[in-house]
């Protein structure tokens, strides 16, 4: 599975950074998944191997301006080349408010259908093409979700043993117990898909939340998560000083709840700009995960826009390089 | 007078053309004039000298969203930024309509506030700090009108000759003259400052227009103007051959507008993104230039993003080079 962070800053962009998206692909997948859509995401998408055509559903967080901005563009441009396919698009209520109003002012009218889905209501069974889809409520002044993506279609491997133990032929029949399909042998003997395929490897799973200032809430949708992409707005050292945190979480509070629940991988983003990438100046972003490490032990990333980390199988983190082309 | 291409592709953006938004700012001028604010566009002003802070006012041509869906970002960012100062924005009710519904539905709210001034009601002596602006109705299924930028606070020079034959010696009195203060000489002759200050040189005057499909409309705004921003999204060929325009112009029917009317300065933009930038690929923006200069002999520019044509005090029109940075 790919995160491919198409925006990292907070509240306005910077010439490094954009305001918040993040997308989500599995490997070799046709399709993609959107997690919000700040404004300049098409124009992000368009130096990526991303297709408008090709994008499943958008999860919206919630209905700040740099998280959501950008949508009726990016809904127009897919118009414009073309899009047929209808397009999932959850979030809270107000960002349907937000687009129908954008459309009957602008006279935006799209090719293909809308399908909202309201985050507060989000069915159990929720899937995208690749994820199952869960939803959290979070705190941050206005409705703020988290949403975790589980990954479906995990393909079940042949326990070869098994088969040459139960004398079947390599060949044709493999293949069809390999689909699922049940096989009789010439001796009569039936045997099942079930009884010759391995244990399916675990889901993988990946949270990517809005902003908030509480991460305990996250705790029950991080259950299993393999990776938690969180807001580190600032550094516990500015809010102290300044004195305000606008509904927004620390490193240090981020880092210690992932400490807490014993989370593997985590993933900093929407900076606030007052942290200079440079190092030389203060306060920096290199701030920001001096703080996050020093609460936190698993792997650590603060992502930059164009960055794509690689969630191999077997559950482990690594940056795989900018996608920027 | 400086005019800044912020965006110069039409409908959608690609990856060397951002949609559309023009900066006009006169030289040396502590403030700027905005016309057009495609998504993105607060990204482009990043990448320039521009500041929000110093955005003087805004003109929209019309409400299609590749001319007007960066307004709540770019407010939303001034705001952010701590601006107070109100900030104009003039163009057709639906811009306001769509202004006032992303508002309400997505709690944007502006630290500094909006002038709103309806472009079909502009008063005769509509003006921001450096320009006198004049605004005129376009064709373009919805209401679209293009602007007309004449330079304000033009200095009168003083007269030196007249000055030493009337025996004014040079010292305060020269500065008080040009000031439009009358004096007294020491015999008791009066000197009036309109006596000793040479005629203005005339206004320079540049047009930018919004889509477009019948360039004689711009004939009155046109009148005595140096230069006329126009788009030219197709060729004559392409149009001809898919037969759609869309209420677009050709490059041929603007070229030959401004040739009609003598217009010394035309710079074309809005380019549709099927013409490539590698004159290698057909069509091309190569394609647009020669149906252009095959009727019309004037200065000719073919916009890209970031450049910057600087119009002189004796009406040439040049290219002042990429104010990216």
């Amino acid at each position: 599975m790919d995160i491919l962070f198409l925006g990292t800053s907070a509240g306005v962009p910077t010439r490094a950074r954009n305001v918040t998206a993040t997308a989500i692909r599995k490997r070799n997948a046709k399709t993609w998944v959107l997690v919000d859509c700040g404004e300049g995401t098409q124009q992000r998408v368009l130096r990526t191997s991303l297709s408008l055509n090709r994008l499943d559903a958008i999860l919206i967080t919630h209905v700040h301006g740099d998280h959501c901005y950008g949508l009726p563009g990016l809904l127009s441009s897919a118009s414009m080349m073309g899009r047929e396919t209808p397009l999932t698009i959850v979030g809270p209520q107000p960002i349907r408010a937000f687009l129908e109003a954008v459309q009957a002012t602008t006279g935006l009218h799209l090719t293909f259908p809308i399908e909202f889905v309201d985050v507060e209501r989000l069915p159990a069974d929720f899937r995208t093409s690749d994820f199952a889809v869960e939803a959290s409520a979070l705190s941050h002044g206005v409705a703020s979700h988290g949403y975790a993506l589980v990954e479906r279609g995990i393909q079940r491997k042949l326990d070869t043993r098994r088969l040459e133990a139960l004398g079947v032929a390599r060949g044709p029949a493999w293949g069809r117990l390999h689909r699922g399909e049940d096989i009789l042998l010439e001796d009569g003997t039936r045997v099942t898909s079930d009884e010759v395929l391995l244990p399916a490897r675990g889901a993988r799973k990946v949270v990517i939340a809005g902003d908030n200032d509480t991460p305990k809430l996250l705790e029950g949708l991080c259950a299993g998560a393999d990776v938690l992409v969180h807001e580190a707005t600032y550094t516990r050292e500015i809010v102290d000083r300044l004195g305000t945190d606008n509904g927004h979480s620390t490193a240090e509070a981020v880092a210690a709840f992932a400490r807490d629940i014993g989370l593997p991988n985590l993933v900093l983003t929407h900076f606030s700009p007052r942290y200079q990438h440079d190092r030389g100046v203060t306060p920096s972003i290199a701030d920001i995960e001096r703080e996050a490490r020093d609460h936190y032990r698993g792997t650590l990333w603060l992502a930059n826009d164009f960055d794509v980390y690689r969630l191999s199988r077997d559950g482990r983190l690594c940056h795989a390089g900018p996608t920027r082309s």
